[in-house]
Formats: structure tokens, C-alpha cells, sequence
């Protein structure tokens, strides 16, 4: 691509760095913000840079936060011997949306994935197994995606935790609701036959 | 959405007002700049900002530039007697990567489009009617969408120019090299009959 401004081609390459972002739709967005007031461009970048340097990480289970200890750790109506681990901040919000769950979180980081280079080390594992080892937590609860890097993450976890009197849980695998069973993928099909529950209980959630 | 940080809530409110980019995908996009070196979120933001304040337009065309007269208007190597009308600078790069054009351009900054309330003075056309008026230019070339808006256009400034001593052309319309003919839609393929040309003319390009 041959730009006729140094300005505009740095402010392409800039935004394409963005993942998913390529250079033609860097150059939409750059055009874009150039017909809109110059207001914009600086609302955006200033927004940008102050949640870059300002933005804190919960002490206690790693969301991002505004403060040292992050709103649902700090609530004191939450029960804080229930944990529930998951990857990243989306995931939170995401249970959050539910009203389903009024534990703790514990976020991770990402999942232990070799192929990407990010071992068990680069995530943010030890202080729960720290949380778990002082005794305080009565339920674990594995919220990560369904995927071989998933569960090779959980294993990991429940193999340093397994001596300590802890109760493990995972989320429900099974048939989404609303699916139809015959065009269920067959391992999610099989699992929810394997683990099927009491319909006296499906009644009441 | 609820966000646990006010500073994360505004970078992906600000950025979810670029066209075609809405909160999830912001707040993806968000979320890997936090892990990413500060530097980058820096490179950004003060690439946006000095594009967006810096930048200029070309006095004689319109286009983006970084001086008052841009590259292609002041290369002495160009016909400055022939005009190619584009809607903007992206059309210009996609005419210049043919390498089959050597004149100058004029960017209209946009088309006549009574729906999105874009009307005739919105865009930069008086000046290029001035320019036919003093009589320098010797063949006008439109370049714009093929579409009902790209007509109106074309047809309004053909209007203001007519009676004044230029060439006035359009760009071809017909089947895409390549294209098979039972594939093409029936109006182009009309259209490329009526605007059929010699066979000799056709082999030379």
C-alpha cells in the first residue's frame, strides 16, 4: 500500500497491529476518525493511554480493577470460600450476566498451551494454590473453556490441590438449552447421557 | 455490559465508536493492548492524535497530504491537463497500483446522496468546476461508484461543465476480466454490449 502522507501510513500500520485489524480496515477506521470533529481522535487516544498506565489488577484474584482490591472481592456479601477460576475478565463478566453465582473469581490469565508458548508459570496459578492451602476455601469451581488446553489446565491445578480438603468442581457439560439432540455434536451428547442428573433437580433450576 | 473498571469502560466506549467495531470486539481489542508493552498503547494514541491533527489536504486536489501541495500535483511528470474525479484518497491508491493513469486527480471527499444528507455543497466540486473554467483541463474522467448516488454525481458536475471546451469521460463499465459471462448480472452484461468496442482497440490494452 503506498500512502501519499507519512502521518496517515503511521496511523495505518499503528492500528493494524490491532489483531484481526488488517491494513485496509485500518485505513477505513483512520479515514473515519479524519471526518469526524478532532474531539474524537483525542477522547479515543487519551482513553487509551490512561486505562494502559492507570488500569490495577485485583490483588486478591487478578481482574482488572480501578482499585487494589476489586468490587466482588471487596463485597461483603459474597461467599468468599467458593472460587470460581476462569481465564480472563470476559469470562467474569459473562457469569456475572447470569446472577447465578455469588462466589469469588480467580482469574488466570489464559490456559496452559504449549503450542503458544505459555506454560503453567506464565499464568497466575500459585496464589490459588496458596488461597487453597491456607484452608479458607470450601469450593473450586473449574469455569474454563471445553478445550484440550482447558482441561490440561484444570488437571494441572487439581493435581497440586488434591492433598488439601477442598471440594473440585466443573461446570456442566451438556446439550445447550434450546438444542436440538440430533444435532448435538456426539462427545457433548455422550458426556451429557454419562452425567445425567436426577430430574428432580433439573426441575428446580 | 458491566465493566469492573471505569478506565477499561471508557478505552472500550471510545473505541466502539469506529465504524463496524462493536463492544465485544472494543473490548477484545481493548484487552490486548493490556497485554501488550505500554509502548505500543503510546504508539497508538500519538499516532492517531498528530495524524489527526497534523494532517493536511492538498490545495489543488484534495487529497491526503503532508504538504500544502501533494506529491502527485506538484510531479512535473504528470499531465496536469487531464482530471480524474474519485470519491476519496483510497480510490486514488487503487488507481495509482494500476499504474495506468499519469494525470492528476481531484477528490470530491464523498457522493451527492440526498439519504445520508450529503448534498452538492458538502463536497468539494465548485473548485473543480472553477478549474474547467479556465480552460487548462482537456479531458475530465469520472471515477466514481457505479452506483445511483455515483450517477447523480457524475451527472450534476456534467451539468456545470458542459458548455465550457473539455472532454468528459467515464470510466468503463462491463465484465470483470476474468469473469465468466453466464455468471455476469444482466445489467452490466447489457451495458457491455452497448458500449461494445472494436476488437483492434481491445487487443492493444
Amino acid at each position: 500500500m503506498e500512502f501519499s502522507s507519512k502521518l496517515l501510513e503511521n496511523a495505518v500500520n499503528e492500528m493494524s497491529q490491532l489483531p484481526g485489524i488488517g491494513k485496509r480496515t485500518a485505513l477505513r477506521l483512520v479515514l473515519h476518525l479524519l471526518r469526524q470533529p478532532k474531539e474524537q481522535t483525542k477522547g479515543l487516544s487519551n482513553a487509551l493511554e490512561r486505562m494502559r498506565n492507570d488500569i490495577k489488577f485485583c490483588e486478591s484474584c487478578n481482574n482488572i480493577s480501578d482499585r487494589e482490591i476489586c468490587e466482588i472481592c471487596s463485597n461483603p456479601h459474597r461467599d468468599n470460600d467458593i472460587i470460581c477460576v476462569v481465564e480472563d475478565i470476559r469470562d467474569i463478566m459473562a457469569i456475572e450476566n447470569t446472577s447465578s453465582f455469588k462466589g469469588l473469581y480467580h482469574v488466570l490469565g489464559g490456559k496452559i498451551s504449549p503450542i503458544d508458548g505459555v506454560g503453567p508459570h506464565d499464568l497466575n496459578i500459585e496464589p490459588l494454590v496458596d488461597k487453597v492451602k491456607q484452608g479458607n476455601v470450601k469450593e473450586l469451581i473449574f469455569a474454563l473453556s471445553s478445550t484440550m488446553e482447558g482441561d490440561t489446565t484444570n488437571f494441572y491445578i487439581y493435581r497440586q490441590i488434591q492433598d488439601y480438603n477442598v471440594f473440585t468442581t466443573t461446570i456442566a457439560r451438556g446439550i445447550s438449552v434450546g438444542d436440538e439432540i440430533e444435532y448435538a455434536d456426539e462427545i457433548t451428547l455422550g458426556r451429557s447421557i454419562v452425567n445425567r442428573i436426577p430430574f428432580e433437580i433439573s426441575l428446580k433450576s
